[in-house]
């Protein structure tokens, strides 16, 4: 068996997120079906970390084993060619056995964009929210998140997660053009926990709330503190970070 | 009657192109539609030009008169609430009487965006390109295109303007991130003139032609002389100018 690490792109417009589920179309069926069409073997495509319904990936990293071998560009020419327009491989690559995209990644990088004026193009990709907007307070109240917390508050109240200890390594609002992006760099991070803090981020920018507030907000630990869930459409994986990379 | 100057956004992949056409969704009938369907006046909406089936455009420029005044935010949000998503109006003036959207703009900005990877995300904004490409080939043979010149060679065939005479002011390449643009500033342009100035541009870039070789394309008058007509979904109407601003 060889192990393939793969960077994949999608446009989570139309998938039900990442995870496989019977009668749903998601990323992760819809690359295992590719691989199944082109070599007939049963892969367990195993990626950095589900994506919900709607959220988008510039590079999802994941792998999988498959007996034989088979030069990466080739593999990735014929995933290509079999996966629709919405997935594309960016890259595929031969690593050790011991691989593992979920166990291994040591970081994540996500981006969330939120549009000030109300676009077509690109409005897959963004979420536009015209109220008026004191990016400083976001900016500041984005301070008390970073480092290592229980994000509890954070956290969508469904999750089955019990830890919710988390290191927020950077949180950057960056503005240019009539967009807000939200910045987040974390080891790992809970159900809903960027569009979380992304909302709780636009309350206090627009509310003119202090930006303390997120100090108490992050110390309640109880979802029911922080701010709504804002849609998936603005949120993208950008980068996973590995050890030696 | 008050003269509205409006500027909108439109994702260009879902219609036939901007002109009215019966029974076929354009941008123009959509516009018309939504006006009709807030005022019930039958409004006759002035482009600033046309853009063909696919096309995207960023600020596209129109006039439109209508009986009574209304007040420019609340046309805005108006003609908003009724137009489809793939269509935003972003901003509405009034302006005076003799102000035509077409007649009176000196100056447009055209970005042709070409993809060196293929990527799912943005797939309706670029042209997956992956072959070998020398930019700097692009570069040099493009300067043969600045300036006043019979453009016969990039015009589609069957266009029926007489006049192939336009001033291209500005024409760059522009490279980042597996990116490469065409920004095109001119006067006016023909019926397919950036697709196929693009089209050249690639071939010389691909095929290391000499850049002379635009100069002779040029000076043919002949679309025979030119390369093939890239696909619209690249090309993106960016900016129109007019003499007061």
């Amino acid at each position: 068996m060889t192990n393939y690490k793969i960077e994949i792109n999608y446009d989570g417009t139309n998938f039900c997120g990442w995870q496989i589920q019977s009668h749903e179309r998601t990323v992760q069926g819809e690359v295992q079906n590719s691989v199944f069409r082109i070599f007939h073997q049963q892969i367990n495509l195993i990626g950095s970390g589900r994506t919900d319904a709607g959220v988008h990936a510039e590079a999802q990293v994941a792998n999988f084993k498959l007996s034989g071998e088979v030069p990466t560009s080739k593999l990735k020419a014929a995933m290509n060619g079999t996966l629709p327009p919405d997935i594309r491989v960016l890259s595929v690559e031969m690593v050790p056995d011991s691989f593992h995209a979920r166990f291994d990644a040591v970081k994540r990088l996500y981006h969330y964009t939120i549009s000030r004026h109300q676009y077509a193009i690109g409005r897959r990709y963004m979420y536009f929210y015209p109220y008026p907007l004191t990016t400083d307070y976001m900016r500041e109240a984005a301070t008390y998140l970073i480092g290592q917390h229980d994000f509890k508050s954070f956290c969508q109240t469904k999750s089955e997660v019990n830890n919710h200890i988390c290191t927020i390594e950077e949180l950057n609002i960056v503005e240019s053009n009539h967009i807000v992006r939200i910045e987040i760099l974390a080891n790992r991070f809970l159900h809903n926990m960027v569009r979380i803090i992304g909302g709780t981020l636009l309350d206090i920018g627009s509310q003119h709330d202090a930006p303390e507030t997120m100090r108490d907000i992050l110390q309640a630990k109880d979802r029911r503190a922080a701010g709504k869930t804002i849609p998936p459409h603005g949120l993208c994986l950008k980068k996973i970070y590995y050890e030696d990379k």
